[in-house]
């Protein structure tokens, strides 16, 4: 079988989870991870025997010195590679573009960066074809990624007139949870609409949507709130069913004690998930009601994990090792152990 | 001039509050303050001189033991007042009803008990006259209070199409953080609509409005977000203008460093507010927004002070000490300390 070789650089949040997701996918071949880091996190990297190399020449002898042994810098991965992950902080994509060009290597990025930096911004399931055989493509951010997997299933079947959601985000992840952070209060974004609406349209252009965001004191999930008006009168059952039938979506409910960000991630604790990472898009099933034509939908959203099949489905599409939208999700959920 | 003689049956978050804003009122005079507890809060009420009843005769014997004076039961001090302030946890105003009803006193009930249990659900700048000699009225909870305040003056000014509401409320008080509350982590309303929509509907009978809810993990005040659509397109300027001459609605700004709801206690704090109070809404002025005929806004409702002057007006309206819903509104809002 032809394996993409696939780099990352980057090896935070993301990173680290693509990492482990490409190794775990049949038709790719992780070939190395770039970074400028030597702490725990890159020592587990090399513990899972992926080959280091240093993104920027000058931190390869702090990581020698930590013990890391380097295979190279970013320009000898970026030799050997076809594509590569660019998982580096916000705004440091755009400045890595030109080297990924020069390298002639395909590139997604993350939602950090900007729409215009890329030919597509995507989500697998909504716009998978627009990224076939492109150079450089951006997986739009978690949150972005969840509104369009939801809102994006319920306008192809049933049409969307217009869409409301307000997004209770966590205020940091938990690996920098010791230095950033809030504590007991909430802080609402100071813009209307919050960015997430705008770039969900990126993604699904004719989606008439606006979002108002605010980030409260935890770590451990985003939590929507979706009030859609439909074209159409339907039952709450139909659009479950749309939504059952969706990938990247579990329905979940209330009733069986998933009552909150907690309990829904202590399920993937108990399910082994890796890093008790959730990919889909958690939905409560028995909050969602309709009331005349309006639509209302509560789900969870795991900012560390839910863009992680994206980046391995825009590597299928770039490359055209698979062309058809359904089949490469398919392997990827299959891979990663993304149960329907 | 007549005072109104005043009692409060209950004196947790509310009654302690209510008690404090009743002896700041030139045309009322605080009886005195029933409870069956003898801790540090009944214990401040002693210091300021409150005369202190027991709710139950069985609780007489502790707080006698706790050193507090008693100057008789429930029963004696409704013998001695027009007008009670049920402040009791939800559902027990519910019973003391026939016990006010029997000794013929007037009560105001909290946001606990049902709008059935009542002659009027109250907001004072929304409906005071239907308030007007009635026996018995109940002040709606403090979000309901907050969506009636600022939905009502814009649907005064500008009507109202339909309005959405998402709100984001503290998980516990500060008095009982030690044992109640939520930890890094967010939990949503199972039900749509929250109860807080129909319940704006029991002061605003034709508001077309939903909520939606959740709680987080913090205690300092309540965040909605507020998506009203207008039937006529108006300027965002226009709609500030109409809340800016809205009683007990405070205009605050991002811009000021007001970005929390921990920044606008702060400022409470500042203003020497007695216990860090927010009798008012405090609404972002510079995130207020119109896009199309669709307003926005974001605002912070402190759960524990915003309810206290509507208390105090429905005393003067069931009582008939004043007629005139703004006169009273001003005689409460200067006797605590609510600049415009």
């Amino acid at each position: 079988m032809v394996k993409v070789k696939v780099g990352v650089n980057g090896y935070g949040v993301i990173g680290k989870r693509v990492a482990d997701a490409v190794s775990l996918q049949r038709d790719m071949e992780l070939v190395g991870i770039s970074d400028v880091a030597s702490d725990y996190r890159v020592q587990v990297a090399v513990k899972r025997g992926y080959p280091i190399y240093a993104s920027m020449e000058e931190a390869a002898p702090e990581m020698r010195k930590a013990g890391i042994k380097i295979a190279g810098t970013l320009d000898d991965l970026l030799k050997k590679v076809d594509v590569i992950v660019d998982a580096t902080p916000k705004g440091i994509g755009a400045k890595n573009k030109a080297l990924y060009e020069g390298a002639g290597v395909k590139a997604t990025f993350q939602g950090g960066e900007k729409h215009e930096l890329v030919q597509a911004s995507f989500v697998a399931q909504c716009n998978y074809k627009r990224a076939l055989g492109k150079d450089f493509v951006r997986i739009v951010s978690c949150n972005t990624t969840g509104l369009c997997r939801v809102l994006g299933a319920v306008k192809q079947a049933h049409g969307i007139k217009r869409a409301r959601a307000v997004l209770f985000r966590r205020a940091t992840d938990p690996w920098e949870s010791h230095k950033s952070g809030i504590i007991n209060t909430a802080v609402p974004e100071t813009h209307v609409p919050s960015h997430q609406g705008p770039d969900a349209q990126t993604v699904i252009p004719d989606l008439n949507i606006v979002t108002l965001a605010a980030k409260g004191p935890y770590n451990l999930s985003h939590l929507h709130f979706a009030m859609v008006e439909l074209p159409k009168r339907v039952k709450a059952e139909a659009v479950i069913k749309t939504l059952r039938r969706t990938p990247r979506i579990l329905l979940i409910r209330a009733a069986d004690g998933l009552l909150g960000l907690n309990s829904v991630i202590e399920l993937m604790r108990d399910l082994g998930r890796p890093r008790a990472d959730m990919w889909e898009v958690a939905l409560w099933e028995d909050i969602a009601s309709i009331e005349g034509d309006e639509l209302y939908l509560v789900y969870q959203v795991h900012n560390e994990a839910i863009v992680i099949p994206e980046n391995i489905d825009a590597i299928r599409a770039m490359t055209e090792l698979e062309r058809d939208p359904m089949r490469s999700i398919r392997k990827t959920d299959e891979a990663l152990g993304i149960a329907r």
